[in-house]
């Protein structure tokens, strides 16, 4: 297990862009999902449970858990990017390890190795349960780097 | 390229089971998503376009492609398994190729290989929009077979 | 299943191109491969098996089989790239579906989208065995294009 | 970042039996890798420089990098295996984030879960080279438990 590497984010007001860029994803909104923590190359994304988010055992659905952890890595990236740059997810691979049940999804986001056009991160979910906090899912995803393409 | 394998389904109401499995989805219902096409092996997603799925563009936003992709592959997986059987997924990794901008999105599923617990299926997923239909993300999927304990 | 999409090479010195840079890598000739087609957009590369290219029982190792996998996809992404352009696998991921057990490994590699800087590919590795030909392992890949960075 | 799990492991012969498995691989006798360190969960592997395993730069090949990334996360996983179980990968996803130039590689493997059949594991691969040790690649894995299907 490797140990989260620290970076130096180029744009000092790096937190109040990422800040910006969830609140203008209406999708966060839509399913109620929070951001609660944004750090130099890392970023935490938490959502109460809502039986509409569910698949058929009540469990949160695979595909709000692969937002989830998509948006944490994707944002943990754009943390360390130039102010006028965009952030696109190019892929990412996730592993389902538990059932997602439980009253509050957190998903961690954390950069791995941040290169000038490509960055490469992870993150990993947890469910708030009755069984405690469960690790649920873990994902590795790839972003790349819009220079100049940021919102203005 | 391969062609699509062709499978002979145990369970001949596989195509029931798979509406009744899509049915109990809170989520699918949630974001608006229909079963459009299901047979052995395969299984077709579509979700019109709402300004709530978007991301900060306007397109549908990443986490719900690969909700979408997820879901074809995954109930894909289902049509060859028995009538007593449930599916989870295991893990799967997707590839964003293009804006998902446009009115309408298409996930195909397709298995590739039945194994007698593993399965491995992919799905295509597409975009109608101003330009036409577009190849917007490729998913490959690993799902597990969970003998004897499929929905009463 | 998609059907595989047709390109036209920007060099059209490209299979020159692609052999030399396969007979460029000692690996290839280390354990045996050869590049057996090339195509716009599509590489083949076969291995005969060596005892010394396995796993415990005797079947190709998965480190072999994802070696050609990684290629076969690498050099058809490389087809469709400029004659001044490197190539790099920025990531790939490998189902590994029946055992590789067999005289021969067929590796085929084909780019499903190719981008300004990044494609995304594929491979299907065949294994030829006492039980003819098995579809053993599936990849799916990004790879990067490095503008200006071939080997002169 | 998530901190390495701690395991017990059922059989408490696991050394020798994953010393067993490592040397039972004719493919890390010809490449020349060595098994450094086993624990529960956890496995390391190392390999020198050789001509033999360079792509066209006189780097490790890619490929190389994904063999020993695969054989420790699988090797990882089997330490947790009971005395009579084989190891499959199911499939791997893996991130090449620096060029792997030096004289060494290292690939550590780490289990993240381990449940009754199938295990999900991680490696992470350093090279030695003149710029001290680079975090090179980062593989994330699923293995299947085969129950009784061990080498005798």
């Amino acid at each position: 297990m490797t140990t989260a590497p620290s970076f130096t984010p180029r744009d000092p007001d790096y937190a109040a862009r990422i800040r910006a860029g969830f609140d203008a994803q209406p999708l966060m909104d839509f399913i109620g999902a929070a951001l609660t923590a944004v750090a130099p190359g890392r970023c935490v994304i938490e959502l109460p449970f809502r039986p509409e988010l569910a698949q058929q055992n009540g469990f949160f659905h695979g595909g709000i858990v692969g937002t989830l952890a998509d948006n944490a890595g994707g944002f943990a990236g754009y943390t360390l990017m130039a102010a006028d740059a965009g952030v696109l997810t190019v892929e990412y691979k996730l592993n389902l390890m538990a059932p997602a049940q439980g009253e509050r999804l957190i998903a961690e986001g954390q950069v791995l190795r941040a290169g000038r056009s490509l960055v490469v991160s992870r993150a990993e979910v947890y469910v708030l349960g009755p069984a405690g906090k469960t690790h649920c899912a873990t994902m590795q995803q790839t972003l790349m780097t819009m220079h100049g393409k940021g919102v203005a």
